[in-house]
């Protein structure tokens, strides 16, 4: 059900929708996302649940804010369901939704999306930050655990010599037990790992400004520096947002330091590494008879150049940054998108809210 | 500390021993396994608490039952601690070692190791059968996550074109959010799994003929037969014992039915995937434009001869046997076999008996 162009397509879907509570107030609702967006995440039942939620079972749909005729749509919203190819959503914007009091994100981050000028004006935030960070810890556990296990290295090595290829002797350290993990920012996506990390025998370290030694053995994990992460752990992954200060945060020097056979997890964002240093990196280790297992969802740039020599590399797995949410993952975005909008009509407070405070040191 | 030859050294380490508790009794322990497997699973930390649960502060340590010069030894042995490379236990071995009343394997199955017999005397028996198990849940795991996120299928195909790649395009049915997971053999490891899904949004489906339909639904899963979960499930994941009745379960026509882009993965026995009909069903796969997932641990035969095709197949990777207990996982059977002793002294029951009756179905 793609519509076809800029402008505000009315979906009556009042047939089908979900009766609203006695006393319930649904809002005035608009959807706002790059065309197609939509029709990914909600699937017919879930469109038929957003309009049953929205004021008389029907909500508008809009690929942008530009379209001179949404001007009466605009003017009557009172809350948003921003996504993915939202533009961005400023005070000239706002002026126009003079009514509107909540933006419900169906996707992570709302930092590029929303001017702060949203919290000056009182405008309740929610993303669905946590519903997609899920599945980026779901990654990270699968690399962590086949990491340990030597997944990668030892079918490679197999496939060389398999009449007489030992792996107790080609990796005498394989295994899960006794492993550390070092866990670079204890961001939402970093806490996940660490509760997903709860069941396996395995140390975790974190390295976060922000987090205290406290905070980190609440969390059942030890604090320590990125120094003392990269040059102890086995697996170390990153998961710090990208900001000025996180730039190349794992530079030469610390790739330097990581233990021979360790693998790098990069999930974050490809800012936080340095790529060049890495490819001289992976030379280096090379001509001294080491190895580095690297597995990058996010590169920079991104996408990486054909000719990049990370692509050719066995040690190396670059993925297309599929860790966040994609496919049948979309599904619970929209999960979440409608569990708010369910909140916002009964009048109880968000599951998700985004505080302005957040915004500074999130992702 | 390996010894050097196939006859018994005692190892005295009364001073390093813990002192035995006021009124345990210690039992006459010998160590019977392949040169040098103690010492994989024994750290020195371990042997100092092994010799500490033994009579005297120490325990004989044999490779064998052949050496006459043993004879001594084995008249007096109490406990019995095998291990890989222990050889067949019979009733002629078991004449030997009168005093004998417990076997504590410190690996897996110890079905190929123990005659009937043993059983027939009295003698109590416990394995490691648990230990074992959960490196290989834990492969599985991190295999079935991967899969799920077309890890190695959407790195592999925006290699080779980076530029214009869409894994929402290319993989529409990519994420682990409402995928279907088929388990054959709700057997130890099966149920490890089946227990290690249970945070992850899938649909768990189980095929296993002593499995009742309510034994399922307590696991939290569907039964269902081996037909249908090859039909349906997402990935596939092997974990039942090598039986006559289990020999090529997963058979081309198996094969055949598996979903376009399913994952099958195979971490029981070789002998349960007819290999054959896999080389022949990639290749028809491939000839109409399908794909088929292949995670192989174990083969059949093992290793794998060089030449064969699933070497050189990108989409199978085959490890070699590596998701039972290797590497530092070893120290997790150690812990397991001490603290049998420690129940054995106390008089409690032991943690992980193996009783003659699940033998038979066993792997
Ligand atoms: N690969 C993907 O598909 C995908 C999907 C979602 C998010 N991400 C990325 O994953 C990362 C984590 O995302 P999130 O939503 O969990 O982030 P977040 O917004 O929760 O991260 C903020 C937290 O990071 C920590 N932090 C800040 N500066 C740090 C520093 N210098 N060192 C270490 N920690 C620091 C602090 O604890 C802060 O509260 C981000 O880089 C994000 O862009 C990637
Ligand atoms: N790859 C490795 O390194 C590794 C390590 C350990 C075990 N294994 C293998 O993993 C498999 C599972 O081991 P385990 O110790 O959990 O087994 P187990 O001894 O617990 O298996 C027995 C159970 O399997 C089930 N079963 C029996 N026949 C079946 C059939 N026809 N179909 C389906 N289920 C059936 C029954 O529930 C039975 O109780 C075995 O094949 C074992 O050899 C491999």
């Amino acid at each position: 059900m793609t519509e076809p162009a800029a402008r505000a397509t009315l979906v009556d879907q009042t047939a089908q929708a979900t009766p609203a509570a006695p006393g319930a107030t649904r809002p005035v609702v608009a959807a706002v996302m790059g065309e197609g967006v939509l029709d990914r995440l909600f699937d017919d039942a879930a469109r038929v649940r957003l309009a049953g939620l929205s004021h008389g079972g029907t909500f508008a749909e809009l690929v942008g804010f530009e379209d001179p005729q949404d001007e009466a749509v605009l003017a009557d919203i009172e809350v948003l369901v921003t996504g993915w190819g939202c533009p961005r959503v400023d005070a000239s914007v706002l002026d126009r939704m003079p009514r509107l009091r909540s933006i419900v994100h169906s996707a992570g981050s709302v930092k590029w999306l929303l001017d702060t000028e949203v919290w000056d004006r009182g405008i309740t935030v929610t993303s669905q930050v946590d519903a997609n960070a899920w599945p980026v810890a779901e990654y990270t556990l699968g690399v962590i655990l086949l990491a340990n296990k030597s997944f990668l290295p030892s079918a490679r090595a197999y496939a060389a010599e398999p009449a007489t290829f030992s792996a107790a002797a080609a990796f005498p350290r394989i295994g899960g037990y006794g492993k550390r993990v070092g866990i670079i920012g204890a961001s939402r996506i970093g806490r996940l790992v660490i509760g997903l990390l709860d069941r396996h025998h395995v140390e975790v370290l974190v390295a976060d400004p922000f987090l205290t030694a406290d905070e980190a053995t609440a969390l059942g994990v030890r604090l320590a520096d990125v120094d003392e992460i990269v040059a102890t752990s086995d697996v170390v992954s990153v998961h710090a947002p990208s900001l000025p200060s996180t730039r190349h945060l794992v530079d030469g020097r610390r790739l330097g330091l990581l233990r021979d056979g360790a693998t790098l997890v990069n999930t974050s964002r490809g800012a936080l590494l340095d790529h060049d240093a890495l490819v001289a990196e992976l030379a280096r280790r090379r001509d001294v008879g080491e190895t580095l297992n690297v597995v990058l969802d996010v590169t920079e740039p991104e996408p990486l150049p054909a000719t990049s020599p990370l692509f050719a590399d066995p040690w190396v797995v670059v993925t297309p940054h599929i860790a966040g949410s994609l496919g049948t993952e979309l599904g619970l975005l929209a999960e979440g998108v409608l569990d708010e909008l369910t909140r916002l009509g009964d009048g109880r407070p968000p599951a998700h809210p985004v505080t302005r405070e957040e915004l500074a040191r999130s992702a």
